[in-house]
């Protein structure tokens, strides 16, 4: 890839940089104005729009050594549309905060700016505006803007008797951390998972136009997450191990670590995958996998309480900031 | 206040602190669904949404030796808001991400959610999501979201002929940084601005009712900023230092350090007043002073130009990043 622009951020300044971020980022015809002004100006069919704020800091969500700028510029901006899939929607824009030091090379920005943009266009989404700043660092914050055809799923609608389905992989991107930690660099799918998520982007609208009664999207940890919705929808629910798809590739990550490969089904996080509950009835397609099934909390099961075979899962893990 | 968490972040936790924090926030008409799921929902009326993206990071951006939380809170809320006000807009929904250290207290958290909160409270917006992360130093990301009545306003639609107007104060927060910069806490009219700014909320959708041709707010610098309306716009500019206002406490600030308090007002950012053009015959409010003219750019004025009293100043300042 050629840069026109060489040196670090300091040499080349905010106005410069800005300048050939910006023209990276192609406009969809849902842009009625973009980068460059105060505030850009975003279509809203419907007059409704669908807004989520992420941010990933550099040693926390994401290290240098582990993946390449173009990989951080797909995850960041991965994680951030998986916010409107989740909704039932289909994400439109990006802004997109980027706060570095001054000595970071301007290759890095050029090539995160490269990642963020190809993501986008994978859902038909445009980068719209943002900030650049300066810190000790890297710090990315990032808002999605979305539209959404068939009304919002929220996390409060699963209800007793309800399928919990699953689309996309689990536990792929946690068995790639778990790789990475130990210092290795393969198998290479699950290396590439870790760096590069793949959202089921297409699932999310299709959960919403098949009723989906409740949605959440797997970014801290499938049980945590469930939970998440078993609580706010005021149930319980109970998964079985075997109705997972456990590939060759967490197997023999399993195997090579010495760790139940079902761990990373059940507590991993970030591959971006959706959870969902549909009616009994109700036929999903090849997208999803039905993993359990919604149960009424009583006197004997406090709502939110998500178990796996029947019995609580020795250890729920999942992610929770400060702790 | 009470607060009903004490210690530390890392004490309370990411959910605790992030129920405490909502708690604070009152949800307008205007948002059909607020914080507590993957993302929120914002009414669009017109189907058009303005949207804006800024970062502010600790020691750069605010210093918590010179600010409380809750000052930090109006500030993050004012910057963001205003850009909503520079294109007409009216702001009606804030999205706020916090990085933060797992050993801040999480009263600050809570102050900086109250600041926050009354801030965007004076026009009417709503707090609908966000997120909170661990971070050595304090990051701030706010995305303002708003609607426009009137049509936007860009930068680049000054004509030679129109008026140069300003609404809102000018130079303020700037005198009171270089108080603060000399260890001093007076004259508080000063301090008070940079701490917490007054951006003239209602001047932005009014100007764009008056068919204002340009408007941009003032953040990095008023003759930095202006030069972003004339180089936008092809134009050139000339503004009169005697037509600006020098409030006494202006005249105080320079007097004390020995520096031109036309400064202030010539090079000062941060107090979020808002500069607009509007055509040679338009009468304008009060809330708006004349200061200068649009010229015509031709081969011996370069569009972006920007004369005071007809000649190039001294030093036009203003910030950018990196540099």
């Amino acid at each position: 890839m050629s840069h026109t622009l060489t040196g670090t951020l300091g040499d080349v300044g905010e106005f410069n940089l800005v300048a050939a971020l910006t023209a990276k980022f192609e406009q969809s015809a849902e842009v009625l104005l973009g980068p460059g002004d105060d505030a850009a100006v975003l279509r809203a069919p419907g007059e409704q729009v669908i807004a989520s704020l992420d941010m990933l800091v550099q040693g926390r969500h994401f290290r240098l050594d582990w993946s390449s700028a173009t990989d951080i510029g797909h995850k960041a901006a991965a994680e951030n549309l998986s916010d409107i899939n989740a909704m039932g929607g289909r994400p439109t824009a990006l802004l997109v905060g980027l706060a570095a030091p001054a000595d970071l090379d301007v290759t890095w920005a050029l090539d995160f700016a490269t990642g963020l943009a190809d993501e986008a266009a994978k859902v038909g989404a445009s980068i719209i505006g943002g900030d650049l700043t300066q810190a000790d660092a890297i710090t990315i914050a990032i808002t999605a803007l979305g539209i959404c055809d068939h009304g919002v799923v929220r996390r409060s609608g699963a209800q007793p008797g309800d399928q919990v389905a699953l689309a996309g992989r689990q536990g792929w991107a946690d068995a790639g951390f778990a790789v990475l930690g130990r210092g290795f660099r393969s198998p290479r799918a699950v290396v590439d998972a870790h760096r590069q998520p793949q959202p089921p982007y297409a699932a999310g609208p299709q959960a919403a136009a098949l009723g989906a009664t409740a949605m959440i999207d797997v970014s801290d940890g499938f049980l945590q997450d469930l939970g998440h919705v078993a609580m706010a929808s005021g149930v319980a629910v109970d998964v079985e191990k075997a109705d997972f798809d456990l590939p060759e590739s967490l197997q023999a990550v399993g195997a090579a670590l010495g760790v139940d490969p079902m761990r990373f089904v059940l507590t991993g996080g970030d591959d971006y995958g959706l959870i969902a509950t549909f009616p009994a009835g109700a036929t999903l397609p090849d997208e999803w996998r039905v993993v359990g099934h919604v149960r009424e909390s009583d006197g004997a099961v406090d709502p939110g309480t998500v178990t796996v075979d029947g019995a609580a899962y020795d250890d729920a893990g999942g992610h929770q900031h400060f702790r």
